[in-house]
């Protein structure tokens, strides 16, 4: 079977919106434009090696990369449109290309996203996917909206994604259905399309948080030019996680739940008046809400410990090309 | 200088497009739809080792990514806007990423690109960039189009492409400003937006030539239910191609016209009807074009020899996943 047989076959299923003029097998692909809805376009690629080993379940693959691109649209408060496959693959192995798919296309279907193109090529395996959703113009969420005295929140618990990759690689010991719950964040990350979608006009500003809440809060901060304080006991966290904030292991811990990637909750700021808007919010779409905090005019951000004293010293967000330093918590290989 | 800076300086500008709303340092970026008009979305990758070898010209391959795609968005008579860029890189070479996004950045001004957005991690070098152009509603030029007894066409030249990379594997000897001219046509191909837009409303059907004209225009006769009889007399071809063309070195020749890949010329067809206009947008658009034969109702693709005998046997397309064959013409390793 040739290149142009095997997407054929894995890649290309008939579209069911109507706005795709033409889908895959063209040139391009042709989309029409809702009238009165701004495009919102996001690319995120995955290295293996670096985001995943070899060997890693193809069908999980397939599934967190669109994942980690829906947590994109979904930080937007957009609604995941069309996406675009580019992939360097090592062989034309037809099982892994069926796994890969199928976990890829179950996700989309959920979200109502439509593969519109791609490119195959051969090469270490690596795979990007660049994913458009639309929004009622104007109103996407966006990083600099945050101002002084409005609420931080997150969604869901942090942490999980990088206890389940730190017990995976042996430097810590949890019980075998906490593995298998943690390691479901790790390598099948819900996107949190429906609460990014409930924020519309309530948050104002947004993030996912896929490098760790430290760095990703940094860039609203940044962005926004200001400040934030955050309690440490309100982060929310899983038990197994607070298991591990209160042994020996804390350090780590505090590292996982502050610093921690891969989790791909949200991360946003309200203004104090709209907490029951929030909570309607996180109510309608079924996602657990925490208030962590509050944004300040002092720019920088400070984590206050469970005494209310500050963190000397705040682990850092993975940064790509930081070089070796900090290897114990990179968003890094899924077994 | 960690990645988050990186990407700021080299790849951050300020948009000079209205209808981006925010660009590079978001989740998503955000574009306003221009009513009456569609959108095309295309993605190409490159893999190193593959398309480039380790050692290639960075500014030349940041023309190189950007230009393979604007050749698809002229493929469809569209005008280019905005693009993504994801790449993996072995690490954070600043002179390699001033290099890179000087070529990338070049070539985008010529053609009014944005770049909107991005991702980088570290892995083995690939490079994938995601073109988003547009094209009144309706208007753009499809695979599926073409008609029993329309003209085929074919802008520029073919085959020196792999002319160049034969000579530069020391397979076939040229001399040095020979070398100069057709090693341009690999490194730094020349997308024909220009023509492609200047035949929206004239040609039935459209493609480029990236993996060469067999296979390509076998996309069209496939996609239209038909099939084409070409002339290698009439196949445009550089003084130094015809050359290799009457000498020993033939067999490898007629491959590199036939079925060379990486030209990224447009081959199109057009009603009979229509030659004033197709001539009209040569002359407009000042790209050569010319007329190599007709299409069919015999499906299949039929090519006659300067003698009007039909080819035994047609040098076939590069696979990307074929194994093996055929090396010699892969659309590959630059130097």
């Amino acid at each position: 079977m040739n290149e142009f047989a095997l997407i054929a076959r894995h890649f290309t299923r008939a579209s069911r919106d109507a706005d795709v003029v033409l889908g895959v097998g063209d040139d391009a692909a042709i989309l029409r434009a809702s009238p009165g809805r701004d495009w919102l376009v996001t690319v995120d690629m995955m290295v293996e090696g670096r985001h995943f080993l070899a060997g890693a379940d193809p069908a999980r693959l397939g599934h967190k990369l669109l994942a980690v691109n829906l947590s994109d649209i979904a930080a937007m408060g957009g609604r995941p449109r069309f996406a675009l496959l580019a992939g360097a693959l090592p062989d034309a192995d037809d099982a892994w290309l069926a796994a890969f798919s199928r976990g890829l296309f179950e996700l989309a279907r959920t979200h109502d996203v439509d593969i519109v193109g791609g490119d195959t090529t051969r090469g270490p395996r690596t795979l990007s996917l660049t994913l458009i959703g639309d929004v009622a113009a104007g109103m996407a969420l966006r990083r600099d909206g945050a101002r002084d005295g409005d609420d931080v929140y997150v969604s869901g618990t942090l942490g999980d994604a990088m206890l389940a990759l730190a017990a995976l690689q042996g430097r810590t010991a949890i019980d075998v259905a906490t593995l298998a719950d943690v390691r479901r964040r790790l390598e099948s990350p819900t996107p949190r399309v429906a609460l990014g979608n409930a924020l519309r006009g309530i948050a104002s500003a947004a993030i996912d948080v896929s490098d760790g809440l430290v760095g990703d809060l940094g860039h609203i901060l940044e962005r926004s030019r200001v400040g934030a304080q955050i309690e440490l006991a309100e982060l929310p966290r899983s038990d197994a996680l607070d298991a591990k904030l209160r042994s020996t292991e804390r350090p780590a811990a505090l590292a996982w739940l502050v610093a921690g990637g891969d989790d791909y909750e949200l991360c946003f700021t309200a203004p104090a008046a709209r907490r029951d808007a929030v909570a309607a919010a996180a109510r309608h779409s079924a996602t657990a809400v925490s208030r962590i905090g509050r944004v300040t005019s002092v720019r920088g951000l400070a984590v206050t410990d469970e005494d209310g004293a500050p963190l000397a010293a705040l682990p850092q967000s993975f940064d790509h090309f930081g070089g070796e330093d900090p290897p114990p918590i990179a968003r890094a290989p899924l077994r």
